[in-house]
C-alpha cells in the first residue's frame, strides 16, 4: 500500500497560491485550499491546484498566500484550526512577524513574479531558480524552520533567511520603490502622449523594459504600501534627492559627475548575482548550540547585521540531550568574518570548504 | 554587365553606424567608413561592415554615427567634401539641426540600441522593425528628406518624421530620463548592498527589467546630456514632483490615490504600441502643395501641432511644373483632424482609405 501523502492547505489561490499548489502536487502532496472568492478557489480546483476546495485541519503545513493585508489575519485562523506550521508569501514581512509571533509561524516571501494575474499564470515550476525569503524570528521554533525550508527548497527555489524588517527595508529598495518609480514614469509619458501621439511609439526597448513592472496587478499595491510605508518612504526621499542631484549634474553640464553615476550603475548591474552561487564560492560554519527556540534566529541576525548572506542552514543534534551543532552555509570571502562575530558572541565556530 | 553599386560612407563605426554598413552591405552598397579609433575602422571591415577603410568623396549619402557632441562638425565637413546627402543618427537632433541648416542634411535617430557595445554587437538588422526618426526642417530639400527615408525604409525600419525640437522632448520622456533613472535606482541598491549583502540577491525580475539600461556604455550619455540639457532637466523636474507626490500617498496610507496611479500607469503600458501600425488603421492625406523646399517640413510642423503620427510620406509630381501631391499616411482616427488644420491653413487636402 501507497504512504498516505502529505497534506497542506492553502488560503488564496491566486497566481503565487496556485503555483504553490501546482508545485506541492507534483511532488504528490494532497492539497486543499480556499479563496475569498468562490470563483477562483473553482479555477484553481480545475487546473489541477487542489485536490479539494475547502479546509483540512490535519495538514502538516498551510501556505497563506492572500493579499497583504489579510495576511496576519488568515496566519492567526490557520493556527487556531490546526497544529501544523504555518508560512505565508507576503511581500512585508515585519507587520505580520510583529502580529503572530508563534513558534509554529515561519514568514516566507518567494521572490518570483509574473505580469500574469490570478491563478490562470500560475506553474508548476515558477519558484525554480528564484530566491524565497524567510524570516524566522525569536519566537521561531527551529524544526519549524527547518521544516518550512526544506519544502520551499523542493519547490528548486533558493533560501535566504534574513529577519523580517531587514527583509522590508532590502525590498523597499529592490522592488517597491521601483514598482512606484516606473508607474510615475509610465504615467509621466503617457500624459505628454496626450500632446504628442508621436511619443509612445519613440519608446524603444529599454523603456519597454524599464517600465515592465507597471502592467503588473495594481490591486496589490496599495496593501504593500501600506504595511510597508516607512521603509517605502524613506527609500522614496533618498530616490529624490538622487534624482535632484542627477537634475544639477544634468542643468552643470558635470560631465564627471554623470560619467561617474553611469560607471557605478553599469558595474553593479553587470555584478548582479543571478541564480544560485557556485559551491567553490562557499564556505561552511558549524557552530554548537543550545538545543532551544530562538538560537536559529538569533545567529542569522548575527550574519544580517555582518552583512553576511546565509545561503543554506541545518541543525545536526548531537544526541546528548539539549545540544545540537547548526551548520550554516554563507560566501566563503565573507566566512571569516561570520566567523569572527560569532566568536565575539561565545560562539566556537569551525570553518569548511563546501566540497 | 552588372551596374555599379550605390555607395555610402559612414563615420563612426561602432555599434550603430556598424549596423549601417551592415545593412547597405547586405543591400549590393559599397560603403566606405573611417572612425577615431583606426582600430575601430579595422574591426568595422574585417566584420564585413565596410568595403573600405579611408573616404570616399563620390558617395550618394554619408551616414554620420559618431557620439553627439561630435555630430554637427562630421556633417558640415561631410556636406563639404561632397555632393551627397547627409544624414546622422544622434540622440538629441536640434543642436545639430540649428548648427547645419542645409538642404541636404536630414537629421536622423533610428530607436534602436542594445546592451552590446560596439561593432562587435552590430548586425545588419538591428533596425528591422524598429522606428527610424527623421527630422526635416525648413531649410530641407524634400527629394533629399525623401531619399533618406528610402534608404532606412530598406533596412526594415519605419520612419516617423518630427520636427528637431519635438524629437528631442520626446525622447527626454521615453529615454534619457528613464535611462538616467535607472542608473539613479541601481546605484541606490548597490549603495545599499554595501550594508547588506543579502540585498542584490533579492531582486526578482522586476528590478532586473528595470536597471538592464543602466548595464549600456556610459560614455555616450555626458554628450546627450549635454546637448539636450533643457529637455531633460525640465523632465526630470516633473519626475521629481511626481514621485514626491507618490510619497505623500504612500505616507498618507491613501489607497484611491495609489490605485489610480497604478492603475493609468498600467493601462497606459499594455496600450504601448508596437511594432508597425496595421494597414486599416490608416488613412492617406493627399495635399497639392507648390514644388519648393521647406513645403514638406511645414506639413509635417502642423501634424506635429496636432499630435498626428506621420507614417509615411512622399510626393509626387504632377508634370505640370511646379506643383506637386504630398502624400502623408496617419493613423486613420487622426485624419479627419489633420484634413481640418490643413484647411484652415488653406491647404486642400483628400482623404482616402489606406488599401
Amino acid at each position: 500500500m501507497a504512504p498516505a501523502p502529505r497534506r497542506a492547505a492553502l488560503v488564496g489561490t491566486g497566481l503565487i497560491g496556485g503555483s504553490i499548489g501546482l508545485a506541492l502536487r507534483d511532488r504528490g502532496w494532497h492539497v486543499t485550499g480556499r479563496d475569498l472568492d468562490p470563483e477562483r478557489s473553482a479555477t484553481a480546483l480545475a487546473r489541477g491546484a487542489l485536490d479539494a476546495v475547502g479546509e483540512d485541519p490535519a495538514v502538516e503545513i498551510t501556505f497563506v498566500a492572500t493579499p497583504v493585508g489579510a495576511t496576519a489575519d488568515e496566519v492567526t485562523r490557520a493556527l487556531a484550526q490546526g497544529s501544523g506550521l504555518v508560512t505565508d508569501v507576503g511581500s512585508v514581512k515585519e507587520p505580520v512577524t510583529r502580529a503572530v509571533r508563534d513558534p509554529r509561524f515561519i514568514g516566507g516571501h518567494p521572490m518570483a513574479g509574473s505580469e500574469q494575474v490570478g491563478v490562470e499564470g500560475a506553474t508548476a515550476d515558477l519558484f525554480a531558480g528564484s530566491v524565497w525569503v524567510l524570516t524566522p524570528d525569536d519566537a521561531t521554533d527551529d524544526q519549524a524552520y527547518l521544516a518550512v525550508r526544506s519544502i520551499v527548497t523542493s519547490f528548486g527555489a533558493e533560501v535566504v533567511a534574513v529577519p523580517a524588517a531587514q527583509h522590508d527595508a532590502l525590498v523597499a529598495v529592490v522592488s517597491h520603490v521601483p514598482h512606484l518609480t516606473a508607474a510615475t514614469l509610465m504615467r509621466l509619458a503617457d500624459t505628454r502622449s496626450e500632446e504628442h501621439q508621436a511619443l509612445l511609439r519613440l519608446a524603444a526597448g529599454g523603456f519597454r523594459d524599464m517600465t515592465r513592472i507597471a502592467a503588473g496587478d495594481p490591486g496589490i499595491w496599495p496593501d504593500i504600501c501600506a504595511e510597508n510605508s516607512d521603509a517605502i518612504t524613506s527609500v522614496l526621499d533618498v530616490l529624490i534627492a538622487d534624482l535632484a542631484r542627477v537634475r544639477d549634474l544634468v542643468a552643470g553640464h558635470d560631465r564627471a559627475g554623470l560619467v561617474d553615476l553611469l560607471s557605478t550603475a553599469q558595474h553593479a548591474r553587470r555584478s548582479l548575482p543571478t541564480g544560485a552561487a557556485a559551491a567553490d564560492q562557499l564556505s561552511e560554519v558549524r557552530i554548537p548550540i543550545p538545543d532551544r527556540p530562538g538560537e536559529l534566529a538569533q545567529i542569522l541576525h548575527l550574519a544580517s547585521e555582518g552583512g553576511i548572506n546565509v545561503f543554506d542552514m541545518e541543525i545536526a543534534h548531537s544526541g546528548e540531550g539539549d545540544r545540537g551543532v547548526a551548520i550554516l552555509v554563507v560566501a566563503a570571502d565573507r566566512a571569516a568574518a561570520f566567523r569572527d562575530a560569532l566568536v565575539s558572541r561565545d560562539y566556537r565556530p569551525t570553518l569548511r570548504a563546501v566540497e
